[in-house]
């Protein structure tokens, strides 16, 4: 049974298969991503209301532990925290215990001594938020749920929630799609979570669009067609989902310069004209315009960035309420 | 007629004429102003409750948006946000997207997105919050209200407004007020917003007094008579306004030394016995006691520096109820 | 009358003999540091709740005012005064105003007219607290209270009441106990703290163990039997409260180094085994395992230093509560 196989791999279910911690898509069922997916949406509506606050979590401690800055992630979790009434403390790592030489999971043990509920954890090792979860199973503490807010290069589950959040809006049915994921697939941990969301919710066709250089050995085992032509790549798609590309990659020997990838990998009209007429464009923020994609797309009508960015508060809060209301 | 003509030059008035933005003291209509210090007045007496709380912007999202430190400034705008029932997301960006890349303009698209009803900005750059209004109202998200606190040496409105709440509240009548602003007018938001906002509400005399090289050339266009004698510039004031002097101007070419300006341009009670008997002396922090202002000045019975401090919290209240329970 | 004696020395009580300020363990009378432990008994179940919070500080403003970096002891505070429902203001003060040359009198000035509550200080210098309370003081504003979050080497008073608390937790009784205090004593506040809590809870016989050069000289005038042979001082101890080494110790003269440390004042199982059966291991955070302790005694059936970590939210919350529900 596939509920018994993936809580064997991870942590994420517990004995009556509901989430117990969000660590990564992969291993995730399909009905709990569609679950997660179903929960989101009347959280849309929240947003929209002259009161944006809920009681769900009313009481409950939240810790945004970022071992790794991040603001733009960590304020879409503070959001998404104070939405449903919870306490947020926000911690960053960096500046505090790490650098007095305490273990990481020291720290764990002493905030969750505090009665945290939950812990949003971003860390630049993967695997840590794992780790975190298996102690605090291992130590009897199964009350506390972790949500992986990006870990190294691993996974980034709820933008890959998101962005399957976005795709079901405007697309309906994953079961005719054809997306294309474009850019550094390599370092990418939205590139590995977006490709087990897809695949998992019955998406036919997912392509990666990347130089050699920055293609994962083996990406072919994960069930993608790959190109290195971008132009190839693109046609008839109904999903073209950018990935962002770090500075630092520009500096290395991965890549030409910044001028170079755009001619080849950069979003334009002219390439998106080979996609589908009506498909949409996704990016994860935030964008290098000029770099992997153009401003006229950017502020095209078949962007969808901004509407990605609305919808992960909402999948975030389900996320969040699925986890924090539930039993253990 | 004043109003449409305001809003022509900027963008703080809805088509109504009420407040829609608080980008600069500058084009706001006299009316206006008054509207807000009497809105403010209720809000002093929140403060001295037992329970400092009133519920107008239960649910509302407030976004200090800091591009530049500034702890104090930042803290002001938290307590008020936070009396007013607001969930308020602190932002300093510094060392978040904008160190990514990403264009100013793009952040605010992001954090729109996730339902902000208003941006509190702080920026080095001029005139950056009209851009982000402007940018706001050009893209049809014209509900989310802008509060400019602190834009390069252009405006500072709401300290601005919290001296004009000081004056009155100490002189009831603006009709008849001689009134000194003393100190770097060249680099300083603060004595723009202040000139603006005396001029508009009626103050036959506003003086400025520095040396020609921290003043900006045809400042006496704003209509202020200029004095580099304080002596002279002091006589017969009924409020002395003094001004910070930034460390780093001692370092440049503008002045001689800190003991050299305090001699000639730091408010001693020998230079306030000049003004008149019942005078009063403002500051809007951090002093630099011994630079601009003698510490027995500074904690004398005519120093109503603190009570600026709690006015401050009032008014920003005010100017935060009125843009959040406003329409659009 | 001890109380007034106490007055006279500090003024952490007011004239009714109730706790005004809480600025360090020394000074304060029996009675009131066992209302504190009674007090914060009812609040460790608060934190078993669903809700984990309760009305006592609703519309009060906490003020963190951290002149030194402390993240962990911070977040004790914030979660402390969030679940009494206080609005909680986070100040780091490096970044801030202290940078702009303000004194930390005009910073308190400046932050009390924004109508706070409470102040929770932690600064590098010992007697800031002290200095700000009196300071609030004798500038009329005694309805603002003063926590002391740790003063340069002199005080860590809600760290010494969180271990009083959970001795009297494991062991009931004091008049029977033998404490043994092992480590840095000479840099320790947290040691300088425990010592009065102890003594003056009645505890027959505290001990500190540790090299000569990490003991203050006349440190047995505080009360205590010194030891620097570790397994003599531990022998028949019911509590043994670990302290934490600083890694700076390390490089200086003060010590070989720390491998040499924990052979010498490492607590191990062999160690341990010279005290009572039934001991108790403490230590206040974050731990160097493998310098002051071995992992095993720190994860072992004897260490009860999660449970401080709990009791120190109760502890924290009772202070708060007794000082912000309390008259002047």
């Amino acid at each position: 049974m596939s509920n018994t196989l993936s809580f064997t791999r991870n942590p994420q279910l517990n004995h009556q298969g509901e989430l117990q911690h969000l660590l990564s898509i992969e291993g995730l069922p399909r009905e709990i991503i569609e679950r997660i997916l179903d929960t989101a949406a009347p959280f849309t509506l929240v947003a929209e209301r002259e009161v944006k606050k809920v009681p769900l979590l009313r009481g409950k401690s939240v810790f945004n532990l970022f071992f790794e800055n991040s603001t733009r992630t960590r304020t879409t979790f503070e959001i998404a925290a104070k939405r449903l009434s919870a306490d947020v403390i926000n911690l960053n790592i960096n500046t505090s215990s790490a650098a007095k030489g305490e273990t990481l999971l020291d720290t764990v043990d002493n905030l969750a001594a505090m009665q945290a509920d939950m812990f949003v954890v971003r860390h630049a090792a993967s695997g840590a938020p794992y780790l975190i979860a298996q102690h605090l199973a291992a130590s009897g503490r199964k009350h506390i749920h972790v949500v992986n807010a990006g870990d190294g290069r691993h996974a980034h589950p709820t933008q890959g929630l998101l962005d399957m959040y976005t795709i079901r809006h405007y697309k309906k049915d994953f079961s005719q799609l054809t997306v294309a994921i474009v850019g550094d697939i390599l370092h990418s941990r939205v590139a590995r979570s977006q490709i087990h969301g897809l695949t998992t919710l019955g998406v036919p066709e997912v392509r990666v669009i990347a130089p050699r250089t920055l293609l994962p050995t083996g990406v072919e085992r994960m069930g993608v067609r790959v190109f290195t032509d971008m132009q190839e790549g693109l046609r008839g798609a109904d999903v073209v989902m950018m990935l962002r590309l770090q500075n630092e990659r520009m500096q290395g020997a991965l890549l030409p310069s910044s001028q170079e990838y755009f001619k080849s990998y950069g979003l334009t009209p002219e390439k998106l004209a080979l996609a589908k007429p009506d498909a949409i464009v996704m990016h994860p923020g935030p964008m290098n315009r000029g770099v992997e994609i153009d401003s006229s797309v950017a502020d095209g009508s078949q962007a969808v960035i901004l509407p990605q960015v609305s919808f992960g508060i909402a999948v975030r809060m389900a996320v969040m309420a699925m986890l924090g209301g539930g039993s253990q």
